[in-house]
């Protein structure tokens, strides 16, 4: 059998996630059909993690295993020309029969755009989240920093969701101003459910000076989602690239 | 009489382009719209110059006068209100009587955008030209540098157009690399109908390798539009700003 890693980049408006699910247009499932048209084989495809509903990529990475002989070189053509224009597999490489987009992951980085501007944007509507208040891009990345670390994410989780361990480790947490966009970018080992878009609300808050950046820290101690800030809008958020 | 000058950004997929014609979706009408629900008094809006289907806009300007004593701070939210949400103004301010969107311009800056990978973009699909062949983009900026100055743009208009002047001033051309992508931007006093889209097409050769950068000069020179290259897509073209 031969292991097939693909780089993804998706726009994930219009889409219900990466999830395959019955009836309803998702990601995964668009893939697996335009490989399984090339193949003739039914196909698994594992993704690094789910994105929800109208979250985008750039990187995303996903495998799976085939006993076709297709030119590894001409499979992002194949895959592509059976596609949405709004799905582009970006290369295709064959792995070590043990890598694991999941499970392999040393870590993933994801980017949050705020759109800062008085009135919003035409263009990037459905790419960034319009705020149209004051916030301060120092103050937040400064309690950025305190994200950083290994530590019981439980206040920045979905409430209801499954209770296995919430301990992840951030590499890298960073906020910085673009004119008008403020871009916050995380790198780490594994994300909860909805995590990056509840430590994105948390930072607005304190952009804000709603809460000072150092309760960051108390916040993360506390383990209680409702100290942690809004879950900010799906389409802000955008998976950059997952390393292994 | 008040007259108000509006900065207007716009995605122009899905639109017929700026000008108002019947039975079909175009920006200018759709903004006149929401005005005169506004106003409650027929307005005509007059913008910088026209814009093609699918063109794009971050800075187009368009003025009109009212009667309306509306508070001009409180003016661009009540027309977003009214306006999808692929058009957003930016800003309104009142200006002197004499101020008129077209005729009062000094320069207006165009960017063109390529996006140079191998397999093309998902989430930017509908603003970037896709080209997977390798470019040189130091040749088509050293190109691009001999459109500067006043010139008989004839070459570079579309066929079958007009035949007031077609001398205008280019006053910047440039043309840099951002990973993927291969910008080009262009300010000048005006520009031709497709002129942008035709000087990009142009460079476009001029970056394969298909004409020497010095070749501009004598494809300028010639007045003959077959020399010049491809009319671009116009999904690749924005509007920057229009300067007064």
């Amino acid at each position: 059998m031969r292991n097939i890693k693909l780089t993804i980049e998706y726009d994930g408006k219009g889409f219900n996630g990466w999830q395959k699910q019955p009836n309803k247009l998702n990601i995964q499932g668009e893939i697996e059909k335009a490989i399984e048209e090339i193949t003739g084989e039914e196909i698994e495809l594992i993704a690094s993690g789910r994105t929800d509903a109208g979250v985008h990529s750039l990187g995303q990475v996903a495998n799976f295993k085939t006993e076709s002989n297709i030119d590894i070189e001409k499979l992002p053509y194949a895959i592509n020309s059976k596609l949405k224009k709004s799905i582009v597999i970006k290369s295709a490489e064959e792995v070590d029969e043990r890598f694991h987009s999941r499970y392999s992951v040393h870590s993933k980085t994801y980017r949050y755009t705020i759109n800062n501007s008085k009135f919003g944007t035409a263009l990037f509507r459905d790419m960034e989240y319009h705020f149209p208040f004051k916030i301060d891009e120092n103050k937040m990345n400064e309690g950025a920093k305190l994200f950083i670390g290994e530590h019981d994410f439980k206040a920045f989780k979905a409430s209801g969701t499954s209770s296995k361990s919430s301990v992840r480790i951030i590499y890298n947490a960073e906020v910085k101003r673009d004119g008008d966009r403020v871009i916050i970018e995380l790198t780490g080992n594994g994300f909860l459910y909805n995590m990056v878009r509840i430590i994105a609300g948390t930072l607005l808050d304190v952009g804000t000076g709603k809460i000072e950046p150092s309760e960051i820290k108390s916040i993360i101690e506390s383990k209680d989602r409702n100290l942690a800030g809004k879950t900010l809008p799906a389409r802000g958020l955008c998976l950059l690239k997952v390393d292994y």
